[in-house]
C-alpha cells in the first residue's frame, strides 16, 4: 500500500514514542498526503503553483498547528532523518527520472551534461566555499575551514527533483536534459566533496589531493554506471531468459522493482554514488527490460514507477515543510536571529553567483564546439538554465543535518545557525524561485515548444544525406531497422538510418550522432539479441509481442469480471 | 521501488547498529527476495512447494548462515517487531485479498463464513485454552490464567496469508471463499478475544463478561466494516467527481492506495479491526472505484496491489524464517529443551482439535439450512476446510512476542519457552500442513474443479424461472442489467437477472439470492450514480468508458516511444 511512506514515518517521533501516536502520526502524514494530491489536482492549471509548493506549504502550516496543539512544547516535532530520505525516497525519485527519461535527448547533450555536472558543480563548490569563509567570518560565524568547505559542497548540491516539477520533458527537452541531467551528474560530484571534505586532510591542499579528488570522481562515475547497467541487463536477462509472465505478471513487476532496488542498496553499500546508478539501471531497464515484459507488466510498471516517484516527492516536500519548525534549533537561534537571517542572505547569494560563475562561462565553451546555431544555448537558454537549477531541497537539508548535528541533535550555536539558514535557503528558494520559474520560462521562451523542437529533432534538411559510412553493411542495417519499426513506430528507430552525417572531419566521426550510429549497431548485433528489447523478443513462447493487442483486451475484459 | 520493504528492514538491527550494516542488511534481504521469486517461479509447477515454504526455508538457512558468520554470538540477530508486521506487511496483503476476491462467492456463503470465523473461533479458542491449562501443568509449565487464555487466543489465529497460497481461488472457489473469509472474520475474533482476556478482570467470569465480550465483537465488526466501506465509497466518490484521469493516471493510482492505506491505519487508531476495514474497503474499491479510472489505472492497480501484496507475503515468510533462531530465546530453553517440544506438541495437538471441534459441528448445522444437496458442505470438504485452517503465521508469532516479551526480549524461562514452542508451531505447520495441504486437496477432491464449478454457479435449470417479486419493475430491471451487460460482458451483471428464486417460502425470501437481488436494485438506482462502478461512468467527460481500446493501444505505442 502506502509503500515508503508508512514505515519510515515511525522514526519522526511525532510527540512521543509510543505506539499509539506513532499510528496517529502516519495517518496525518497520509491525511495530509492525500489532502496534496487532491489539491495539486485542483491547482494543475495554474500558472504559479506546483505539487512542491503546496506540499511545502502544507507541511508549514500542519508544523505551525502541531506546534500550537502542543503549546510550543514540541521541541523535538519532527527529526529530519537523512536514512530515510536517501535509503526510501530518493531512490523511487530518481529511478523512475531514468526509467522515463528521453534517452536520445540525455545522450547527445552527454558532453555538455558532463561539463556542467561535473566542471560546473566543483566550480559553484569553489565559489561557495571562497565567499563563506570571506563573508560569513565578518558577521560573527566561526567555522572550521573543513566545515566551510562542507558548505560549498551542501550547497552546490541541486534539487533534481524539484527540476523535474518545474520543466517539463514534452514542452522544453533540451533544457530539461540539461538541468536534469547535470542535476544527477551533480549528485555524483557532490557526494565525491562532501565525502572528501570529510576525509581527507584539508590543512594543506595541493596537487596531489586535487588530483586525487579527480581520480575519486572518475572511479566513482565509472564504477557506479556500470553497477546500474549491470543490474539493469541482468532483470532483462533473467525475465527474458525465465520468462516469468508465463505464470504471473506480478513476478516481472516484482523482480523489476527488486533488482533496481538492490543496485542502489549495493551502490550504497560500497560508498559509491548510488543515485548515478539507479539513474543507469532505469535507464537499462527501459531500453531492454521494459520490452521483455508482458503488456500488462509494461504499463503496471510505468504507472507504478511514476506514482511512487510522485509520493515520494510530495512526501519529501512535506515532510522538508514540517521539518522547517525545529524548535530546538530555532531557540539556540532566537538570541540571533539577525545573525541568521543575514546567513540565509549571504548563502542565497553564494548559490546564485555559484550557479553564474559556471553556467555562462561553460555554455560558451560548448557553444564553441557546436557548428549548428540551433545546438548553441543561447542566452536566454542559458538564464533559463541557470534559475532552473537554483532551487536547493532535500538532499542539502540532509547534508546539512550529517555535517552540522549528531543524529538531528547540536547545541552549538553556530551550528543551530547553519541548520535554520540551510532550511530558510531550502524554504525561499523552493518556493520563490520556484514560483518564478514556470513563467520565466513561458517569458523567455515564449514559442518554447516550438524551438527546442527545431534543436533537439534532426533538421528536416539532412534527410536527404545518403549515409557515407553504410558501405556495404546498408543493407542488413536496413533489415534491422525494418524489424524495429515493424514492432512500433517509434521515433527513435525511423530517425537515425536517415541522419548518419557525412565524415567530412574527424570531429564529426566522433560527433554523438555517429557515436549513435554505431552503438546502435552494436545494440542490435550484440546487445539485443542477449537481453531482449524492442522487436528482439518474439521467439520466446508467448512472449509479449506474440500475444496480440486484441489478447491484451480479452485480459483486461476477464479482469473486469474478476473483479466484480 | 521497495516500497514497505526498505524501510522496515531498519529496524531488524542485524549484527549491528550502524548506518553501513543496516544497509548491507537491507541489501541483504532484497537479495534474497529475489532469490525467493526466482526459485519460486522455478517451482512453479511443483505439487508439493509453495512460494511461502520456499521463502521459510531460504530464511532459516540465511540465518544459519548468518549465525555461523558471527560465530553463534549474534543472539539479537532478528528482533520479531509486530509494528512492521501490523503496520507494513499486513495491510497491502489483505487488501488486496479484498480487492480480488470473488465477492458474489463471499457474499452467497457470508451466513457460513461468519458461523465458522465468530463462534468457531470462540470455540477453537474454548478449546485450546482448556486444553493447556489441563495439559501444560503437567510437564511443570506454571503460567497466569489469563497467559493461558492469551494461549487460547494466540493460537486459534489462523494464518489467513498461508491459506491465500494453498488454496486456489478458481478451482476451489466455495472452499476459497469459506477458508479465506472464516480467517478474516477470525482475526476481528481474535483481537476481541486477545485484547478482551488482556484488559478484563478474568478472575470471575460471569454471564456480564460473556455478553460484554459479545457485544465489543458486534461493535468492532460493524464499525470496522462501515469505516472500511466508507473510505472505498470516498476514493470512488473523489475520483469520479474530480476525475483526476483528466491530468495524471499517477494521482488516480496514488489516491486509492493511500485511502485504503488510511482506512487501515484509522481503523488502528480507533483500536477497531484492521484487517476487516481494510479487507471491505478492497471489496468496495475493487466495485465502485476501479470503474471510475482510466484503463491504464485499472491495469496499474490490479496488478500493483497484487504485486505488493505478493512481495509482502514473501517478505513475511523470509522474516519468519530468519527470525526462527532467536537465540536468546533457544539459550534460555537449552536446558529444557524437552520440555519446549513436549509443549510444540500439546499446542500442535490442541490446534487439530480445537479447529476439528468447530469445523465438524458447524458444518452440520451449516448443511441444515441449505437444501440443496450441492449447496450442503460435504464430509470430504468438511475435511479440507479443517486442514486448509490449521497453519499457523506471523499474527500467531506477533501475539506471542506481544503477550510473553516485553520488546522481544525476556528472561523467564516459561515466557522463552512459549516463544520457542510458538516458532515451531509456525514452522511445523506451515512447512508440514503447508506441504500436505495441495496434494490432500487433489486427492479428497479430486474433480475439484468441475465440483465446486457446480456447486458455485446457479444451477443451468434454474434459469428458466421467471423472477415473481420484479412485478411491474421488470422492465426497468432489465434496462439496467442491459446496460451492464452493454458495457462488459460480466458473469456477474449476466447472471443475476435470471436467478431470483420463488418466493414459496419466508426463508426463501430472506435467501441470500433475494438478498443479492434487492442489493443489485439498490446499487443500481442510487449507489452506482453517485460513486461510479461498471456502466455507470458514461457521463464525465473523457472518462474511461469514453476512450476507446484503439486509445489505449495508441496510449501504448505512445509510451513505448517516449521510453526510447
Amino acid at each position: 500500500m502506502g509503500f515508503d511512506l508508512g514505515t519510515t514515518l515511525q522514526k519522526m517521533n511525532i510527540l512521543s514514542d509510543t505506539d499509539e501516536t506513532s499510528v496517529a502520526a502516519i495517518t496525518l502524514f497520509v491525511t495530509l498526503l492525500c489532502a496534496c494530491i487532491v489539491i495539486g489536482h485542483l491547482l494543475e492549471e495554474n500558472r504559479w503553483m506546483n505539487e512542491s509548493i503546496t506540499a511545502l506549504l502544507i507541511g508549514v502550516c500542519t508544523g505551525v498547528g502541531i506546534l500550537l496543539i502542543s503549546g510550543g512544547k514540541s521541541s523535538r516535532l519532527l527529526i529530519f532523518s537523512e536514512d530515510l530520505f536517501f535509503i526510501y525516497l530518493l531512490p523511487p525519485i530518481i529511478f523512475n527520472a531514468g526509467f522515463q527519461v528521453k534517452k536520445k535527448q540525455f545522450f547527445r547533450n552527454f558532453s555538455t551534461i558532463m561539463l556542467f555536472g561535473a566542471i560546473g558543480t566543483l566550480i559553484s563548490f569553489v565559489v561557495i566555499s571562497l565567499g563563506a569563509i570571506g563573508l560569513l567570518q565578518q558577521i560573527d560565524i566561526n567555522l572550521s575551514i573543513g566545515e566551510y568547505l562542507a558548505l560549498g559542497a551542501i550547497f552546490a548540491a541541486t534539487d533534481s527533483v524539484c527540476t523535474l516539477q518545474v520543466l517539463n520533458q514534452d514542452e522544453t527537452p533540451l533544457l530539461y536534459s540539461l538541468v536534469f541531467g547535470e542535476g544527477v551528474v551533480n549528485d555524483a560530484t557532490s557526494v565525491v566533496l562532501f565525502n572528501a571534505v570529510q576525509n581527507l586532510d584539508l590543512t594543506h591542499i595541493n596537487t596531489t589531493i586535487a588530483l586525487e579528488l579527480f581520480g575519486n570522481f572518475l572511479y566513482l562515475f565509472i564504477t557506479s554506471t556500470i553497477l546500474g547497467v549491470v543490474a539493469g541487463l541482468l532483470s532483462a536477462y533473467v525475465i527474458k531468459m525465465l520468462y516469468f509472465g508465463r505464470h504471473s505478471t506480478d513476478r516481472e513487476v516484482a523482480i523489476m522493482m527488486l533488482l533496481a532496488y538492490l543496485s542502489y542498496m549495493l551502490s550504497e553499500l560500497f560508498n559509491l554514488s548510488a543515485i548515478l546508478t539507479v539513474f543507469f539501471c532505469g535507464i537499462v531497464m527501459s531500453h531492454y527490460t521494459w520490452h521483455n515484459v508482458t503488456e500488462n507488466s509494461r504499463v503496471t510498471t510505468k504507472h507504478t514507477f511514476a506514482t511512487l516517484s510522485f509520493v515520494a516527492e510530495i512526501f519529501i516536500f512535506l515532510y522538508v515543510g514540517m521539518d522547517a519548525l525545529d524548535i530546538e534549533k530555532w531557540r539556540i537561534v532566537s538570541s540571533s536571529l539577525k545573525t541568521s537571517i543575514s546567513v540565509s542572505g549571504i548563502l542565497l547569494g553564494l548559490v546564485l553567483v555559484g550557479r553564474a560563475a559556471f553556467i555562462f562561462p561553460l555554455s560558451f565553451l560548448s557553444n564553441l564546439t557546436k557548428k549548428s546555431p540551433n545546438e548553441k544555448i543561447d542566452f536566454k537558454k542559458q538564464i533559463t538554465i541557470w534559475w532552473a537549477g537554483l532551487m536547493r531541497g532535500a538532499v542539502s537539508m540532509a547534508l546539512a543535518y550529517k555535517q552540522f548535528t549528531s543524529s538531528g541533535h547540536t547545541n552549538v550555536r553556530d551550528n543551530a545557525i547553519m541548520i535554520t539558514s540551510t532550511i530558510i535557503v531550502v524554504l525561499f528558494s523552493t518556493v520563490v524561485f520556484g514560483l518564478i520559474t514556470k513563467p520565466l520560462v513561458r517569458f523567455l521562451l515564449p514559442s518554447s515548444k516550438q524551438l527546442t523542437r527545431m534543436i533537439s529533432s534532426e533538421p528536416v534538411t539532412s534527410h536527404t544525406i545518403t549515409p557515407p559510412l553504410l558501405g556495404g553493411e546498408q543493407d542488413s542495417l536496413t533489415d534491422l531497422y525494418g524489424q524495429s519499426i515493424a514492432n512500433g513506430p517509434t521515433s527513435e528507430a525511423s530517425g537515425v538510418g536517415q541522419n548518419v552525417p557525412r565524415p567530412n572531419s574527424l570531429r564529426m566521426l566522433l560527433s554523438p550522432r555517429t557515436i549513435h550510429y554505431y552503438w546502435r549497431k552494436f545494440d542490435n548485433a550484440f546487445m539485443r539479441p542477449v537481453f531482449g528489447g524492442r522487436g528482439f523478443v518474439p521467439f520466446v513462447p508467448g512472449s509479449p509481442t506474440e500475444r496480440s493487442v486484441h489478447h491484451f483486451v480479452e485480459e483486461l475484459e476477464k479482469a473486469e469480471r474478476t473483479l466484480n
